[in-house]
């Protein structure tokens, strides 16, 4: 015999409780209309009711953990993360974020899968980091400042627990190091490689965000850092075994294959695109493609010479041995680095301001009337590209 | 012989470009003192540097369709789903959302991966709307009002355009339905199974989101709608072959397996939750799972009485054949309806409140002093459940 449910043992009030029938089907009824009685009772209220929301308690994290080995999980690796007192230390559905006063939200998401985007026996440090950045890089291209960011991360079987810390280790650092704390997440089995789907927030005033669409014929096209590292990164990490790479020093290799694993999000760089840029992006899937985009949403042209084109030593080094790298250069992904557009007027000011941020910024050219597709001018001519810019589809 | 590079064609200051040296490294370098020049020059600044962002301009969409297969892809179908102004499209790197004033950002993320949370074949409508909803119940079950959301997908090859648009469509409707629109996403290749990946954002004011932690001794447990339907209606799926299950009619079928396609997130019932609710989550994992985890972050207990529990006909009939079935339907998981805890006091109001939004509440139990595990009574006692709840780990 079940014990009498719900006894007034504690001095309650012994009404019962109002069950209610379940709805007859599960879809969500329409909204009834107000029943009259309801309504009379609605008009007598004496006073505004109060929000019964109580204020916050601390959470029992320790019993949490006990309930799965998926909270357990979450406690163990990525509570720490959650530094955010709205997140409520991962023990809720949703996080509860204060924006600053004035400011918008600024949301982007990126996705990498193991096997297209990074190498399963990668470090599992980088591979966080680089999840996290991918996304820091879009923020940063849109000239807003980090507020917080949603994991989801689909695993594969056979992931080992010290894989998974090594993982959240190498997130906390970049957290802590970008100031974005974690928000939330999800955590789910999939019988494919795995799939890291990071959402970053991050604010700025209205108005002040950074778009593609804005390049004015005229306007200087400018990058920052140094562009192709890490494609030609990544083909040293495929042992594609060209020579020209393969006769690079030792640093030179390390520089170009790190460049592939961590990207540098240029968030430095925001007042100055704020106060300067008509448009912006991050390069991701390759300077020629990106730059065709923007010019697409703008309705603009570009030339680009190839000849100002920022290089690193490494990636110029490999390029004088095999001219034909630089396709590869400008049209390999995973940059990561920001290429906008500055009026002529202000490319004094840009350059200094971002100088004084500390990012290193180039002028490769100039936005033409348009619209239509970018010519670059390599050391032979206009350059015919087998392919603007890696895609998936 | 490349073209004269920026000649001043168009009447423009003949300034040759402040070319940048690349960065020694990929590193960002730390920010560098700004220069005594630099400082001078902007103590001298005449008046406060103007944005030069510029207001919006149309996006030449067709012109980033024809740039790759993944641009048109997002064009064609889920741009019609970016209503949102600060979406820009889905042609810029991230959106840029005002959120209304006096109002905190609610984010929630959840994902669902083919063959771990729906079937390959399920109707690509239903998939769509599926992973839409289990998001949206969090917003609910948190009392935020949707603001829109963020999508990411992984695609295995041989995924036809057929079932991309069916998907899309899926969406579309619930979009609309639920007014809530396409900030932004990322759409990648997998080798493995499809991966969707959903962050939903919402608003509310400061204090009202209603979190897992506050259940009080005392306070009534409470769910939405029906309980057990969405595991009965995997089971039917599965062909597990119970004879309850296959001998219940087509309607009783269709009405289980529905509830399993697709959640009915109670958005309905915020205004009433802000109000009355000490605590709420939504219940994904299984009524007995996730009121543990209610509990051990309220510090509380809870006495459940199975009697309680509300139950469509189809899961009413099928149990009477097989009482075993119990179990299942406080275990199993997709109920995706809301349980909350409300103080005996408001309980009178609360249903009223919840009834003239339109949503069925149903007391079941009585949250007890703690903290512990909660306590299922059923027809022959305290439960022991072979699983509080499905975990994937």
């Amino acid at each position: 015999m079940p014990p009498p449910l719900l006894a007034a043992a504690r001095g309650r009030p012994k009404a019962e409780p109002r069950l209610r029938k379940p709805a007859e089907s599960a879809t969500e009824a329409p909204p009834s209309p107000p029943a009259e009685a309801a309504q009379a009772e609605a008009a007598q209220a004496p006073e505004p009711p109060q929000s019964r929301v109580r204020p916050h308690v601390p959470v029992h994290a320790d019993a949490v953990s006990r309930l799965s080995g998926e909270d357990a999980l979450i406690h163990r690796a990525f509570a720490p993360l959650a530094s955010h007192e709205g997140a409520f230390g991962l023990t809720d559905d949703a996080a509860a974020i204060a924006v600053p006063p004035s400011h918008e939200v600024v949301a982007t998401t990126d996705t990498l899968v193991a096997g297209v985007h990074f190498f399963p026996d990668d470090p599992p440090e980088a591979i966080a980091r680089k999840a996290l950045r991918v996304n820091l890089s879009d923020l940063a291209a849109k000239a807003a400042d980090p507020l917080g960011f949603l994991l989801s991360i689909a695993l594969p079987e056979g992931i080992r627990p010290e894989w998974l810390d090594a993982f959240a280790r190498g997130l906390a650092d970049d957290s802590k190091k970008y100031r974005i704390p974690l928000f939330g997440g999800d955590t789910v089995r999939t019988t494919g490689p795995m799939v890291i789907s990071i959402t970053a927030l991050g604010t700025a005033k209205p108005g002040e965000v950074v778009r593609r669409a804005g390049a004015q014929p005229g306007d200087w096209v400018m990058v920052t850092g140094t562009i192709g590292d890490a494609a030609l990164g990544l083909m040293l990490r495929k042992h594609l075994g060209l020579k020209a790479l393969n006769r690079l020093g030792t640093r030179d290799k390390a520089h170009l294959t790190d460049r592939y694993l961590l990207p540098q999000p240029r968030l430095r760089l925001a007042a100055a695109l704020r106060l300067h840029a008509t448009a912006a992006m991050d390069i991701s899937d390759g300077l020629a493609g990106d730059l065709a985009k923007l010019c697409a949403v703008s309705g603009v042209g570009a030339r680009i010479e190839t000849a100002l084109l920022p290089l690193s030593p490494a990636a110029a080094a490999a390029i004088e041995t095999d001219p034909r790298l630089l396709e590869r250069v400008v049209s390999g992904g995973d940059d990561y680095e920001i290429l906008m557009t500055v009026p002529s007027d202000d490319l004094d000011a840009f350059v200094s301001a971002a100088t004084r941020a500390g990012v290193a910024v180039t002028a490769i050219g100039e936005i033409t009337a348009g619209p239509g597709l970018p010519v670059l001018y390599g050391p032979d001519g206009p350059m015919k590209l087998k392919q603007m810019s890696f895609s998936h589809f």
